[in-house]
């Protein structure tokens, strides 16, 4: 009696390998008509009856029922309390982890800029924080502490004045670790709101929700459908696809971890992706020696199970550089390279979200402590962005005072490209300032 | 006989000056049913049939004709003979713009870091350019030279390997101020297609048309549309809201001056917002009469008169600091602090795309050739958002090496916080690197 492999292997030799590998990764963000139509009324209801309608949809969508919107705040003192109450050994990995995430993110504060010219004018770019955001926290199951940390300490390092956390509370149930961590993280106030409304009042602003200049973190269908319709109205984060890893050997790891890691992509959900790339056809057998082994004994066998026949794959192909190829066609969310000389390969890396270096770095060390940030690109978006950082809570204004000599030279230049834009009110308004001879 | 006031006047002393100032400022992009429908048909035509669909687009809606699709490309040679073409003046301007558009922007080229801690552990960021960009330039009267630079020439200081311009060429006619722009940019190759269709080329590729990673630059409705059912797939620049400038004046600057700035941007469209804030009462008496006495001079004198009486104002507010108030409030496009002591001024602006410092600094320099980018966050938006720039065409990757003492420490704790959520691989991941005891 045999059973089907847990996970498909390819070979960069294979003839069909290009869409077998293309069919693999593809992943389009659902669009569903019926879903933006009940989006844009739940909008339009927040828009125009504000609280009352907040008020309503939570307790029809979360069954929490309150009479007045102060009930749904929790005020900073209580998220202090719950992080007091935390046993020791969480408060001090909660702690632990908000301290290194903090410190990475220290680093990634730009500074503004100027120059003079010769003339003395004067150019350069003015970095401020957005003023008030707001961070989307999922309820129920997929309430992740670390999700918290890694949405809002950003914002706090950022300068953000005020930072507004929506967390749905179904039935009521809080969940104590998430308001601890936005304890750590520098959350201002909670409101205990979810889904597309949440969103909403985020956006419009109502009696009780204050108006945020953005909003980031995880959500639903109905909270990415949410968050692309109020987009331009407020700023957004990128709508996140499902989690992938890809994992990069040379031979030299213990198969057992390389099995583990990919579980861990792999038991987020049956969407995610965990696909490993290696030269060494033993090797390869051996990882799936390992995940064969491995997979009875772990909690969420059936999603890791489901998730590797799914979308994994164990890829042979013909060499480091071939790797290399490989990663950047992909563009992973997570690059983790189990090989010698890591720093070497990553300078031939052009996209990953993160770079997990050596045979010591899990990736799942990104997820919590390491520092950088764990939101990041995913489904290829490498190729064009980048991880949540404190960059995504500034903005940035450009810096311009021309003196008489400059507005005479950059005048006379202004005048002649207008006139040839044919817009004489601009070129106008740059004549008034030419020196008079 | 008396005329209706071109532009209305407001002052801050109103009982009902919140709510005329909210409506002055109220705008919400088009989002039309129908025109999402047909763009959403274009893009799926294209991606089914690629180059046939794309020649046949352009037939239909440009009266263009081509039998080929290497009939739509004009290749970099072509682009050098526009530029060298130009009467003299013209080709001396553009590159005088070029020049200083580069310049500012390379000092916007941010640095990869890293950093070791005690045990060894590496973590960083690394910079790296995006591969390849789109930039969409309009057609017709909208044509703008200083757009393709505006646009272009962050991405080529990015370090993107190939930059392909679209331009549609209504009834085959081409601009040869932009063409000979895309030269000076560092444009690769242009495609005389435009628009949903050429968003949908960009996006998904064709036989002819290489994918690229992001596309940016303003169009119509139907290119805005595209952008927006394109994002995720690739990276887009913001949607662009009408163009607005917010003038405060201490009552030192020419009123004929003055009148001229707000003459430039309202003379952009009927949609365009030119705001003066002063408070100095007879100043603002100065202003008005200035306007009124300059507006029949104006070639186009329609559409300035229409933008103002529609969207523009005269506001008189009671002192500096209340200025400052109204400047964050509003988050205007373009900041003109017409004003002594302007720096001094800028230090309490929180919002603002582009704050343009003095009596000498008309807002048409930055259009041109000041060198900060004329891509600007519109609609209040400055709110969250940046002018375009080199940081735009870059993305970052976070990178994490651990060392085997901090694979230890930072193990444990993700060990605790993946037990809290549940997520036992990710502990299992983590503990398998932990030292043995």
């Amino acid at each position: 009696m045999s059973f089907p492999p847990v996970i498909a292997r390819l070979s960069t030799q294979d003839a069909d390998f290009d869409s077998r590998l293309d069919a693999l990764l593809s992943w389009e963000g659902v669009s569903d008509q019926e879903i933006a139509v009940r989006v844009a009324d739940i909008i339009a209801a927040i828009r125009e009856r504000g609280d009352a309608a907040l008020i309503e949809y939570t307790a029809r969508f979360d069954r929490l029922t309150v009479t007045r919107a102060d009930e749904l705040v929790i005020e900073a003192a209580r998220l202090e309390a719950a992080f007091v109450s935390l046993p020791e050994a969480q408060r001090a990995a909660l702690q632990h982890a908000a301290t290194r995430v903090r410190s990475y993110h220290e680093h990634q504060k730009p500074s503004s800029w100027q120059y003079e010219e010769a003339d003395g004018t004067l150019l350069g770019q003015k970095v401020t924080p957005i003023d008030r955001v707001g961070i989307y926290v999922p309820g129920g199951k997929a309430a992740y502490p670390s999700s918290v940390l890694m949405n809002a300490i950003p914002a706090h390092v950022a300068g953000v004045s005020e930072i507004i956390m929506v967390v749905p509370t179904p039935d009521g149930v809080v969940n104590e670790l998430v308001l601890a961590a936005a304890h750590l993280a520098g959350v201002d106030r909670v409101f205990t709101v979810g889904g597309a409304q949440a969103v909403a009042a985020l956006a419009y602003g109502t009696e009780s929700v204050p108006r945020v200049d953005k909003i980031v973190g995880p959500g639903n269908i109905y909270v990415a459908t949410a968050k692309r319709a109020v987009f331009g109205q407020v700023g957004i984060d990128m709508i996140a696809g499902p989690s992938e890893i890809l994992v990069v050997s040379d031979g030299g790891t213990d198969p057992d971890w390389l099995a583990m890691d990919l579980f861990s992509q792999a038991e987020h959900d049956e969407d995610a992706q965990a696909i490993l790339v290696a030269w060494d056809s033993a090797h390869i057998d051996a990882v799936e020696a390992a995940i064969e082994r491995q997979l009875p004994t772990m909690e969420r066998e059936g999603i890791i199970r489901e998730s590797l026949s799914r979308r994994g794959a164990l890829v042979l192909c013909e060499s480091r550089e071939q790797a290399v190829e490989l990663i950047n066609r992909i563009a992973p969310e997570h690059l983790e390279l189990s090989v010698e000389a890591p720093q070497e390969m990553a300078q031939s890396v052009r996209h990953a979200g993160a770079i997990f270096m050596g045979r010591y770095t899990a990736e799942v060390l990104g997820d919590y402590c390491a520092g950088p940030n764990h939101v990041l690109p995913t489904s290829g978006t490498a190729r064009f962005s980048s991880p949540l950082g404190v960059y995504d809570f500034q903005k940035r204004s450009s810096l311009i005072q021309c003196s008489p000599e400059g507005a005479d030279t950059l005048g006379r230049t202004a005048s002649v490209l207008a006139r040839g834009e044919s817009l004489t009110a601009h070129a106008r308004s740059a004549e008034n300032r030419l020196k008079r001879d």
